[in-house]
């Protein structure tokens, strides 16, 4: 029945298949499991509920974001998102930009207004400039869970603390990388000019040229679909032309400060557990009545990290 | 003025920067030229205008999206798709799933009726099944244009053909790579099952880990934005709960199967031309105002092919 969405009917064998415990018959290939199967196996000591000061939490008409920031990699930058989401600056900013197979990013519209920055917001008590932070000293104390299968861009990559990473011993340095739900700080030429006001995240192809170049304070956990899923703009480097295009954000504020009734519970898949192992390998080896050929590789990019909302009653 | 989208100027400055090429002061580091002022130094020969046969144009709502098929891969499966534009089995048919960072996928919407195949539209003289051509045998006569920098999944890769192309001599293998823009055909569990009467264009991260397991049978040229930038579906795999929400596909046609008045000239950048050799150099390794650390590298889907719509009157 070839008609009958075959790619999604196949994947979502691949997928959510009836999990194949029994002694697999000797003629019959081993079948991987389904991350579905794997995280019904999870334990509850390998999801980590983030610190809520690490959680901006941004209202789009579309629904809600919530971004885990990454003080471990670029604490500067993240203290002042944190003091600029304290005190309500990213309120009423925008998406201004949707960038195809790039970026989205937000910041305050009344930038469009070329050269004259009378009207923008003011920054309250946070900086207005900030050092790079585009890349860390290497810290063994860090956690880091290593890929087998390379990188073009860097001679080691992996995750450390829920996050993409690569690192290169040889220049004691480690950063955040540029894959897909990663959100960066928007700066102009000069590399201390980013402040946080202005955020972007990636919709597209991981592009990892901007690596050591930015500074990447996080990664969004929920809501990615209402920052990708945007109509793309018209204008240079995908700016909307039209302020009527811009997408309001009503809020942004860290779960710290919201009201009890309004915070939800996140929790991540540590990066360090067994079955976020066994989710890379299961994505390396698929064997399935699908997959003919398993790539037997993953790239880093690649790689979904599992996220889910617990019950607040519990 | 980091408020003023600090990002989006220091890109604009990357891309658009004003070509120099006057003789560098030694103390300042050599800019490298932007695409766009590559581009404009490109030759007429570097440019090919690919076969109308090999065009399909499909009519959306929000505009006009061309792919390229790529008969010298996937012969039997744009043969079939080639017979259903020409019979017209595309038009009336619509976009049903949208996956974030997956594939935007399209095909007979009657196939969401569980199991009910009596709606679906005939594929008229087109073959049901095919035989698979996930990959095929190593021609030393087809173009390719190698990158140096390796990839995670292959042992080479390049541009064969204005495609992002994988092969393995040690198999006697090459493929068309999953990319951001490609496009491939949806099938059942069974290798043969998939006819093209069901396609989908990569929105996301390149899912290289489909390699060698789906026909793919060409690339977006133009208006891949209206494909990616749709809302996500909220059903299980990204497809739209409900019919309402189903993008309609107009008509699809083959360019050649046009009337003169309607077909546009399509150009696409040779991708064995001097030009595109210059385009990924500079990618590879940038030096400019805003670039503190090129990155030295590219992967083989990071790379965009350039195209561009000839006059007609000339």
């Amino acid at each position: 029945m070839p008609q009958r969405h075959p790619l999604a009917l196949a994947l979502a064998l691949a997928i959510a298949a009836f999990a194949v415990n029994v002694a697999a018959d000797e003629a019959t290939p081993a079948h991987t499991p389904s991350a579905k199967e794997l995280l019904a196996k999870s334990k509850p000591q390998e999801w980590r509920v983030p610190d809520p000061q690490n959680l901006l939490v941004m209202q789009l008409p579309q629904g809600k974001v919530v971004i885990e920031l990454a003080p471990d990699f670029t604490p500067l930058h993240v203290a002042n998102i944190r003091t600029m989401a304290h005190e309500h600056y990213y309120d009423n900013l925008a998406i201004v930009r949707v960038h195809d197979n790039f970026v989205t990013q937000w910041g305050d519209p009344a930038s469009d207004d070329n050269g004259n920055n009378s009207k923008l917001k003011s920054l309250g008590s946070a900086r207005s400039t900030l050092p790079p932070e585009y890349t860390r000293p290497f810290d063994a104390k860090l956690p880091f869970t290593a890929l087998p299968d390379g990188d073009v861009y860097a001679p080691e990559v992996g995750f450390s603390e829920g996050f993409p990473v690569a690192r290169n011993k040889a220049t004691g340095q480690e950063w955040l990388t540029h894959c897909y739900g990663m959100v960066g700080v928007g700066r102009d030429n000069d590399p201390q000019s980013g402040s946080g006001s202005e955020l972007y995240a990636v919709i597209g192809q991981a592009p990892r040229g901007l690596d050591r170049n930015l500074a990447v304070v996080g990664r969004v956990l929920q809501g990615m679909e209402f920052l990708s899923g945007l109509p793309r703009g018209t204008g240079p480097l995908g700016f909307y032309e039209q302020p009527s295009q811009h997408v309001t954000i009503s809020s942004a504020r860290l779960m710290s400060d919201l009201p009890e009734a309004q915070r939800t519970k996140v929790e991540v898949l540590r990066t360090d557990s067994a079955t976020f192992a066994a989710l890379v390998e299961a994505k390396r080896n698929r064997h399935d009545d699908f997959y003919q050929f398993p790539a037997g590789k993953v790239d880093l990019c690649s790689i979904a990290i599992p996220v889910r909302e617990a019950s607040t009653s519990r």
